[in-house]
């Protein structure tokens, strides 16, 4: 198997950091996003969406996915586990990731492709052209917001974000909270002091750092 | 374990068709959101977002994410299969599912709640207050055409949308484009003849007929 990606931007570095985890090395494709050749037509052939990462199996199969990235390269190698042991643990911490991913990451996105110069007309995704609406920006910073306010709640219960072990999820929401700070010139909030703690946990684990 | 539902809203659908395939029945609570239960303070104790469906467990983990508490269903009657068998399939169905949901059912989802009346500062789920964005509708029927014809493509190549079996993506598929209709009010195009063929084979399973 083979990763396209690249490892700055905010998706490929949520499988970038769960491989550093998991310390398990791939081949890897790099496609810079910088001269644009996610979107030529030859990557598209790959991935008709041109979105970064792309897993691309043995069998030809190309999961563009993070999360579904995660999930197949943790059953390649289950240790250390970053999805759970047990079922309920599982669903624990697959249902936050999601949430983390609908309500933080998306939220992010959104601002960040409605305000940024060079992302005129991709205001989504993908080739089609899809114009920017500057309300979604605010909205998107709004939002944000309001994650880390339930971020933090979360954290004052809990020592990782979907329980007492890290996972998955932590990868997300610490894409996340660093995308919000240059995409959308939002830093965290001082007074979120769980959210704080736990940032410094999780940004120090030697893999991360190693990573980054 | 109890799931609390209002089984004829879109996101609970997807579940309740779910458990029809398992031919699985659990205790459901029933949540009416015409009279708007779910943002009353009670539903709020259980799950702060206020969205539905909610599967609370026996320890009292409340998952609210569709794909998560049907993974979890998966879980605890693994027969038939409907996330998959292998490693690999297990893959292209998470990351096809997630691509429905992605590109498809929140596009649907982001068209209703913005033309909606009685979505009225609801344009996001949950009970902070989020006004509509009038654009955002007509964006919302554009992205829907284009999920439309890009699944249209993927059947062209394969019986079922995430490949020869039906699985838990056919189901946020049919869900998805049985929404457009009532919500967006955007039919099947005629012309998208692969599609057309899948949708009558699957609407017609008979779990889903009887569900329904």
């Amino acid at each position: 198997m083979k990763l396209h990606t690249f490892p700055t931007a905010p998706s490929p570095r949520r499988v970038h950091l769960f491989l550093a985890e998991k310390e398990l090395e791939i081949e890897q494709v790099i496609v810079d996003m910088r001269k644009a050749e996610h979107m030529s037509d030859e990557f598209a052939a790959i991935h008709p969406d041109c979105t970064l990462p792309v897993l691309e199996l043995d069998d030809g199969t190309c999961l563009s996915s993070c999360a579904a990235i995660c999930r197949y390269l943790e059953s390649v190698q289950p240790d250390p586990p970053l999805l759970g042991s047990s079922p309920e643990e599982c669903a624990r911490i697959d249902d936050r990731d999601r949430w983390i991913e609908m309500n933080g990451l998306l939220a992010v996105m959104e601002g960040f492709r409605n305000v940024a110069p060079r992302m005129k007309d991709h205001a989504l995704p993908g080739r089609r052209p899809v114009a920017q609406i500057p309300e979604l920006a605010d909205r998107g910073r709004e939002r944000f917001r309001w994650f880390l306010e339930d971020l933090d709640a979360m954290l004052a219960k809990t020592e990782y974000v979907a329980g007492e072990a890290f996972s998955v999820a932590d990868i997300t929401a610490l894409v996340t909270v660093d995308f919000a700070q240059w995409g959308l010139k939002v830093p965290r909030p001082d007074e979120l002091t769980h959210l704080a703690r736990w940032y410094q946990a999780v940004s120090q684990r030697p893999a991360i750092k190693a990573c980054d």
